[in-house]
């Protein structure tokens, strides 16, 4: 590993990291080899400067001129993303959500392999989820020796609020470590285990927020 | 209006008054009409400096020893929240994400009314989407004249990547002011229309990055 310290990378500069690592992957789908931080700047719609420190945490200092190679700046994200792995996904929670994820090509794409799907509801457990004979939901019962078994290292919750904080305590004690919570409520995230939400209610909120209704 | 200038309000307090709406409603259910700041620290777990600060945008300061008025202050957040309105909402694309969405209950009840579906596909427009008899998914040929003549404020975008820039640029044509973009790039948005993306590869992979893999 080259001598990028991920400590050094700030929290909001992770999300721009994923724009990046898109844009790039586009660029050399097309063959294109160098970019400079304008060029990329207007094609993502950030400013150029943002983008120039982005890159000084991997050493990348672009040329004037020149600009960046895409095949090294490539990799460095790939790797400080952690996406030179392939990581075991579960779901728990089968229903609509849920199933749409399973269905989401741009996991499989960026290295997620969902190994399992689980649901309390006895109408749901065994339907299939995904192409193999094995890719069947399951019960709840089996998700803790199953996360043990399979090494699952991130779990999507897509359970009702009330069930969230549960599963997500029953997730970190079989070694689960790390969390996309989609349930509507804020859960304590375990020691040792990363919780992210994804509030869609919230999101909704944030736009009522900043639009100017004219019948105020 | 009283006199809260939701400009004084900074961008990163805006998700948190979302998480204060829900549990001082929950507290409101259960009959608690005041809530100290630390009390409300330990529930939503955030620090009760920080929800102090929050809540003094509203000129509300807690009096020590005896807290804050739920009632009061359930007012003036739903308020800055512009959620004392009913927002009409459409989604473009009916596929399972779509879908998920809008059977997602959390929406109805914080004042968003799903008025109208859209897929560009024949195998789903006229599916039903909801309980009423006009809810059937629409041909998106439709989505500019509906948008108009119902005056809708928000639409979310599931549409495949490709599709989702020029639909983007339709919905603000029709007046639409605000969109969700869950269409895994990056869209511009148009000149006085708020875009926010959720990106569900974007989420997993910040998750990534802060996994320490044991097998690095």
């Amino acid at each position: 590993m080259r001598g990028i310290d991920k400590s050094d990378v700030p929290a909001a500069t992770v999300p721009r990291l994923a724009l990046y690592l898109r844009k790039l992957r586009e660029l050399r789908a097309r063959g294109v080899d160098r970019v400079s931080s304008k060029e990329l700047a207007e094609m993502i719609g950030l400013n150029a400067a943002q983008i120039r420190k982005d890159f000084s945490y991997f050493g990348e200092f672009g040329t004037r001129g020149v600009g960046y190679e895409v095949p090294v700046l490539l990799e460095e994200i790939t790797r400080c993303l952690g996406l030179d792995h392939t990581w075991s996904v579960v779901i728990v929670g089968a229903g609509l959500l849920g199933t749409a994820l399973a269905r989401y090509r741009g996991f499989g794409e960026q290295g997620f392999r969902l190994v399992g799907m689980f649901d309390s509801s006895a109408t749901v457990i065994g339907a299939r989820f995904g192409p193999g004979d094995d890719d069947r939901v399951r019960s709840v019962h089996e998700l803790d020796e199953f996360c043990q078994r399979e090494k699952v290292d991130i779990a999507m919750v897509t359970v009702p609020a009330g069930e969230a904080e549960s599963t997500v305590q029953r997730l970190a004690a079989a070694g689960v470590k790390a969390i996309l919570n989609f349930a509507p409520i804020k859960v304590t995230a375990p020691e040792g285990v990363l919780v992210r939400d994804v509030d869609l209610s919230s999101e909704l909120m944030s736009l009522s927020f900043y639009l100017d209704k004219e019948h105020d």
